[in-house]
């Protein structure tokens, strides 16, 4: 948590489902402080969101209004109050954030990032956009594809600044699902993947997309017969999904060039099965993306007013 | 449950990981009482089965030993006793149970149908071979696919009374997963399919189904832009994974003679997935099915006794 007397001149939040991150950045524009909590959109009451902000960044409030700039679920239609998305194509650094007029502290002087939406075929991100400009400050002049693996999945086209589109794959929530709660979760209890069978799973699923729904349980049943170890049902598992992904996003990555910003390790994954596919694909630690996105979301809001 | 001295000649048992239900049947074949419990595999150590067998069917046995034809997951490696499988092909009217030694009370004679087992691809079952031995006992004849929808549904080739081969698709867990725990759940709570939403989920599905990963997502993306409904929503949900399974297993429908047996709800909604595609499947009622299955294995076992 913060120390005392730790002014912040703005506040950068980055609010999901399941978490609430808050950093101090001083006049010059360091990072002062830093906190978190787990009150994330998805417990938390309309009435909710206020407080929670307050206990983690009460200590850096002066006696005026601090501005704040968040992102994330925070602006959905079930968060604190909705931040409309902006339709595709869009510069995410350019993005005008919304006022929210629910906070009633007046020393919270709060706007939510939009999040950003595509009509055919329609998808939607709401936190993501952030992370595009972040990745967008650090190389404003990149033309090609980055996927940001997750949760959900984003695969996104940027060209000249903007998003030209996107696509979203539920691979995470899906691995997740099936490897924590489904038959399988007794078959690929394992702290590592062998590398053989994921290449392997990646390369059948991306050939044969179709046995996906088969393949599954296969995973399953050889383990069952002949005693396959967690670490390479697993893999199986892990490489069917992505390869399913692959094969739904295929005009993303072929004869593009690719950038995986994600968890190192889940980075290392997309990159090496985009490997096996031809691809070399430069792998990203997305952890700082949220933060350089809010900090370059607000310079452009700023800028104009020191001209 | 059943009443006074119903003294059983035989007792049927369907017991797998969520339900035990048995049949206590009468020296003439019929039905004198049925009982079932939810102590299923799942919830039972190796020293539960015979309290919770007893718990259910002490009122139907007399002082001697009563014979007790049991099916499904008590046989697996974490049940009972392990019942090991039989290979394919195999006729399953003609499985021989295994008896259960681990029965302590003289009084339960138990023995348990092995499951099926399938080298290549890796392939199991524990349950749906005495399904099949019902369906057989109906229809000895029968030479096409027999279908069998659930948590994990199998297409299983017959022919001249045998199991030639089979598959398993994960459809159903993945519908209940999806739509009871992932991004999808508060967009599928309807009762309903909407019918020309489900068509067309299907019949997308089965043309491109490399692009499943990415239409999961989309039905969360079309509610969220466009307000579509739940019935639609759950519908596409629904047609999506069943579009995959047909995908997956379209060498177990195209040109074949194909029986849908199941919940009549599941089996009607399969059969209208596969008229989509020209394949005129009959729909059965899998209800009665595995009571008949027992009967008719048992019968196979005490014939070659009276001649």
């Amino acid at each position: 948590m913060s120390g005392p007397a730790t002014y912040a001149d703005w506040i950068a939040v980055d609010w999901g489902t399941t978490h609430l991150r808050a950093w101090a950045i001083g006049k010059d524009g360091s990072l002062r402080a830093t906190a978190s909590s787990d009150a994330g959109m998805g417990k938390l009451s309309r009435d909710g969101f206020e407080p929670a902000l307050l206990d983690l960044v009460k200590d850096w409030l002066g006696s005026g209004p601090t501005p704040i700039l968040a992102c994330g679920m925070v602006g959905a239609k079930q968060g604190w109050q909705e931040a409309p998305y902006a339709s595709v194509p869009a510069k995410p650094v350019e993005l005008t954030p919304m006022r929210v007029t629910a906070a009633s502290d007046h020393r919270l002087e709060v706007f939510i990032v939009p999040g950003l939406s595509q009509a055919t075929p329609p998808n939607v991100m709401r936190g993501e956009e952030t992370q595009i400009a972040g990745f967008l400050a650090l190389e404003p002049d990149f033309d090609g594809v980055l996927c940001l693996p997750g949760t959900h999945t984003k695969w996104v086209h940027l060209s000249a600044g903007e998003v030209v589109s996107f696509q979203t794959a539920m691979t995470g929530e899906l691995f997740d699902l099936l490897s924590r709660h489904s038959v399988l979760r007794h078959t690929v209890g394992s702290d590592t993947l062998d590398p053989e069978a994921f290449a392997e799973a990646v390369s059948d699923t991306l050939s044969r997309p179709e046995r996906l729904a088969q393949g599954l349980f296969s995973i399953r049943a050889d383990a069952t017969l002949n005693g396959t170890g967690a670490s390479v049902s697993r893999a199986r598992l892990s490489g069917a999904l992505i390869g399913a992904e692959l094969a739904a996003t295929r005009p993303y990555w072929l004869g593009q060039q690719v950038v995986v910003a994600g968890a190192p390790a889940l980075a290392d994954l997309y990159a090496r099965a985009l490997a096996g596919q031809g691809v070399s694909a430069r792998a990203l630690d997305a952890g700082p993306l949220t933060l350089a996105g809010l900090a370059r979301i607000r310079t452009s809001q700023t800028e104009p007013s020191l001209t």
